[in-house]
């Protein structure tokens, strides 16, 4: 790529060509998957540009188009599938330094997209609110990585996932393009820019519903057997009258793992994590009474950086606190079908017991509660995960691959949303937006050759 | 009974034997039911006592026990079954002056029994709370009344009924004997006293659970077939990022009789009737737009005695609407089948085409979002009343029959709640309270003989 004349093009936008800094920043959290760990390993970006503003934003852009140099922006870099790798090098947009929070409203917020999800949280709670809903990497994550890359998390047994209609008011995006435009998409609109990886847009600004900060209470329960703790956790996600933000199930040996949480996870046990509205904890203990669990852990939630907070044993922090003891795993991502959650579970514990760690997420997804899972697995070969989810979809488990690059095969539909793609042409009709994500995008020959 | 005797025992603790007071306070609402009308219609109180607080209470509670004279609490006198008529005459307690706010803490209110909901959330909302849910009656009723004798309402859309574990926190409870007790029942224990119409004690004060005080916006939107408005309905319901907290669909002619929202019910339309969180009003509309109705009507709620409030038109409101230009008429109280509401509707529909009008509350039960119902009934003979309710159940819809006053003929069980009845006879031994009631109550030989 003419990275001379890309730099002259964009002025005084701070830039680096550090060999350390293209290193680190054109890496995420793909090692997970040891598949992406051996395909990504060597893709690096050619320069890391980190725009103070939206100014910025249209300047990098432009130049990018101008010099037909791909650009893929960069949150906080958690994601597990390398959304945020430059398969073709080119510019890695960091977004950190666009982090400003613009307003609050009651039940609203409008942020930059570079917005650390922990710093949002911490200036709207004195307000009374805080966000719907965040994903276990609450602390490093950005809200324009969250809404870009990822899908739910701490808050989804409330209020569905990101993709819930109303779970992002509005996003403010620029196209890749000769002269860059800025959209305002709100409501439904915004779901263009949803879990799209950045490849419809780079988001400079996004308004976000809140919900109540009610105070939260950290729980652990300890069961002999898993299948109780889901049952459990299932009464608790029925009961519209407890407030929760997590329910999570956890079989053993997952909680062997957890370091901070070790006193409270008797050998041999497995547990529901759980954070509990604290007018309804109470009802919570009461309910419990006619399960077989045990209360081993019970304190106000304390959100702060010096403490391991309870959602870091939660959704894909239970692998991470699994690879710090054992690197020879790896993990999916799956839903259980609502009407069915132990059986299915079951089916899978009985086939590969040992080989096969289960742990749940009760989420609300359209209206129904229903349990995604992200089980951790003992690696062996490709094969051999290929088989297991084989085994996953054949006991009715859904699956979104999470050991591939793409939108399309890492969705359980196996396509990129219609919208998502209409759009992707008119707002980067060169693909010059993280290219090799969206795979159904080919470029029409008529934007090529203009 | 021995009144004199009773009046001296009760000392200072005011009270009426005035016969307008008498006629008065020995009513309710169940002149809804031709049936009731007519069963009713004579029953009346020998006293009305007015405690000023709970010591007064107590008072009146030892003085009754001492001289055998039943005791029937009465609150907003709303209730729909002559839950607060006087089946055996004696004492109606009349709890309006015992309604201070005890404490408000964020997410908890504890009141006097006798606080009308209307002023608890008056006092409530300037802290950022409400009540999570309240009757259609939220200008008449009292917390006691609602917990003794309603089931839900008004955003158990989204916290389903009374019923649920959660939305009761805690009720203060005075037992009818010779030394009356004062218990206080945290918890599951407090569902003791969940419609038990008074039966299984005095409630003088309750601990509840507050939802955040979104700002609403009211609207109707109008369609031209009654089963698009409930698909759009039951959509919006099970959007769980959209905040609601009614979802009303209305059959036409039905909306005819609403005089505050003439303007906004066009000639032959169905209507949904909702009220829908600020942040989320873009969605809704955005979600409308895949749905034949038209938005007639987006106003913010504003809960003030001089305006007539959207909630008036729901419920049991939606009744006592036609019943001011039309009195030969009464209702039923269904529960559709979840998996099957609009079937389930249009079977009914069909059947009784001109007889019966539908309109639904969409709410939660248990964890599933489903539809209750008060169908508005011509009315001609008992036994077509009995009729209509056979061929209800036959499609499956479930009913509660309001032409009843017993706690378990009025139940979708059946039966009173074994608990509910274990209480009763450890806090009224005698049956003094609310006399007629609880059918499966009978004293016990040796408490009778005490
Ligand atoms: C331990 C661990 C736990 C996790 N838990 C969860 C969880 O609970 N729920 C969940 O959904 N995910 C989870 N994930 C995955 C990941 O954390 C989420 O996807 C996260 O929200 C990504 O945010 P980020 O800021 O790190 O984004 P990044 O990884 O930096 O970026 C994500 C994607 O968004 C794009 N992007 C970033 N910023 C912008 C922008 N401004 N405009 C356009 N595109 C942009 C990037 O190009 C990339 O494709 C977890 C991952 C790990 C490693
Ligand atoms: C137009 C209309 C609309 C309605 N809409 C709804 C609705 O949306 N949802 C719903 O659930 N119901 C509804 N109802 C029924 C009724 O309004 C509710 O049951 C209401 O909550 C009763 O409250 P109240 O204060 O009027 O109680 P009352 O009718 O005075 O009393 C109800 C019962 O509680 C007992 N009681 C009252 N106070 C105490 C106390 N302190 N201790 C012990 N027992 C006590 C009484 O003895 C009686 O048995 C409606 C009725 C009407 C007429």
């Amino acid at each position: 790529y003419p990275m001379e004349a890309f730099l002259a093009d964009i002025g005084d936008v701070p830039w680096s060509r550090e060999p350390t800094d293209l290193k680190r920043k054109s890496r995420d959290y793909y090692w997970y998957s040891p598949i992406l760990a051996e395909q990504l390993k060597d893709k690096i970006a050619d320069v890391i540009v980190t725009p103070r503003d939206e100014a910025d934003v249209l300047r990098v852009v432009a130049a990018c188009y101008r010099h037909r140099i791909p650009l893929t922006p960069r949150a906080g870099a958690t994601g597990n599938y390398g959304q945020c790798v430059p398969m073709e090098g080119g510019v890695v947009l960091d977004m950190a330094e666009m982090n400003k929070i613009e307003w609050q409203k009651p039940g609203r917020v409008r942020v930059q997209a570079g917005a650390k999800l922990f710093d949002i949280d911490a200036q709207t709670r004195p307000n009374g609110w805080e966000l719907r809903m965040h994903p276990s990497t609450k602390r490093m994550s950005q809200i324009g990585g969250f809404v870009a890359g990822g899908s739910g998390g701490v808050g989804s047994v409330t209020y569905g996932g990101m993709r819930e209609p109303g779970n992002i008011l509005a996003a403010r995006v620029v196209s890749m393009e000769e002269n860059p435009r800025v959209y305002e998409l709100r409501g439904d609109a915004a779901q263009k820019i949803s879990r799209a990886y950045g490849t419809t847009g780079i988001i400079t600004a996004l308004e976000m519903p809140l919900a109540p900060a009610y105070d939260w209470i950290d729980v652990v329960v300890a069961f002999d057997d898993f299948h109780e703790a889901i049952r459990f956790g299932q009464a608790i996600a029925m009961a519209d009258g407890v407030i929760k933000k997590i329910l999570a199930p956890i079989e053993w040996p997952l909680p062997e793992n957890f370091a901070a949480l070790k006193p409270y996870c008797p050998e041999g046990k497995s547990v529901l994590l759980a954070m509990i509205g604290e007018m309804s904890i109470d009802t919570f203990e009461t309910l419990l009474e006619s399960y077989g669990g045990t209360l081993t852990y019970k304190t106000p939630s304390e959100d702060v950086l010096n403490k391991v907070p309870l959602y870091e044993h939660t959704w894909n922090h239970c692998t991470l606190q699994m690879f710090k003891v054992d690197r020879a795993i790896t993990y999916l991502q799956v839903l259980y079908p609502h009407e069915r959650i132990i059986e299915s579970v079951a089916e899978i514990g009985a086939k590969f017991k040992g080989e096969v760690m289960q742990h749940l997420e009760f989420i609300r997804i359209n209206g129904l509660m229903t349990a995604s899972g992200i089980p951790v697995i003992r690696y062996s070969t490709p094969e051999r995960l290929y088989e297991i989810m084989d085994a996953f979809e054949a006991a009715d488990i859904k699956i979104a691959n999470p050991h591939v690059i793409t939108l399309e095969d890492g969705s359980r539909y196996k396509r990129v949303d219609a919208d998502q793609l209409g759009f992707k042409h008119e707002v980067d009709p060169l693909g010059l937006l993280n290219p090799g994500k969206m795979r159904s995008f080919t470029p029409k020959h008529e934007d090529v050759l203009r």
